[in-house]
């Protein structure tokens, strides 16, 4: 019973033997499983699944500037500057559909041209939660329009400088980070 | 009371109005939050804490070649290549052991030179989890020992194919992407 398929070194050498939801809230449940480890012996597995797809957006206006949207992020108790980011509930909305609304909402700004960037699994020893960011050129200025949990600041800055603060230690967060370094390796002509 | 300093707008607009533990195992404490949101209206907060930091090592050998390892992502439900990794117990091992540690059961390398790629907050709107990325180079080979929760392989990946298969998508771990990305930016001469 214990793996399933002995000669296969990808297959799930994991054995649930039980699941316990423990917590749920509107954005994430908490499962905790008794497990059977790759090595046979009893264990337990505490993950986290999320109900939406974290979604980014690296927006690059005519004069090379990326929007960038600062805002206190509670888990972290820091303020963190970031590219426009939200939520796209997953089977409900598509990514890109959430990716300009979320650029809409938190900068104004619309654009014209969209590009997946890059897409990842940005936990994955704790939980499910899957990052998509997109490239987005070709902006035009609107009004923002930010919901009740965020009280965000933005600035507009050059790519290099932006790249810079990352560098620094001064950008932290995982999808913009990713978002910062993949639009380089492009502008340097790497696909 | 809310906010405490109105006039600074990267001061924290949340109010914790109570905290309660809804569960621990040795890797993550859920905590649920009852709050005053930025724009003053009562919320819910769901955070995890992370016990480690998360600990990765881009280990290039001297024929240009990145030590992979594979494994099933338990939380996932699927098969992942990605850089060694590892957690570092937050308060009692040192990033950099932590990663000597990892490269050396893992895969069996020890490494002469080393070098802080980047820090990185994976997963900010839930959890406090903070990547730290190491390039390692300069590698002598021995033997592996995983761990009884792991089942690993090991692949030498020439670096510009490893890229390739992040860009194709089949390699989507967070802190292998962040740090492949940024040793690719390095060797183009981008610091």
């Amino acid at each position: 019973m214990h793996p399933a398929q002995p000669d296969d070194p990808c297959a799930n050498p994991w054995t649930r033997l039980s699941r316990r939801q423990v917590y749920e809230n509107p954005w994430i449940k908490v499962y905790h499983d008794e497990v059977l480890q790759p090595d046979g012996q009893p264990g337990v597995y505490g993950i986290v699944h999320y109900r939406n797809y974290a979604v980014g957006v690296v927006a690059v206006d005519e004069q090379d500037r990326v929007l960038l949207v600062g805002q206190y992020r509670y888990s972290l108790d820091r303020y963190s500057w970031e590219i426009p980011e939200g939520g796209a509930v997953i089977g409900e909305e598509e990514p890109l559909a959430c990716a300009q609304r979320e650029l809409a909402e938190e900068t104004g700004y619309a654009a014209r041209d969209w590009r997946e960037l890059l897409r990842s699994h940005l936990s994955n020893s704790v939980t499910n939660e899957l990052g998509i960011c997109f490239l987005a050129t070709g902006l035009t200025p609107g009004e923002a329009r930010p919901d009740g949990t965020e009280r965000l600041q933005m600035r507009r800055v050059p790519f290099e400088e932006a790249y810079q603060l990352m560098v620094a230690g001064e950008i932290t967060d995982s999808l913009t980070m990713l978002g910062l370094q993949r639009a380089a390796l492009l502008r340097l002509g790497v696909v």
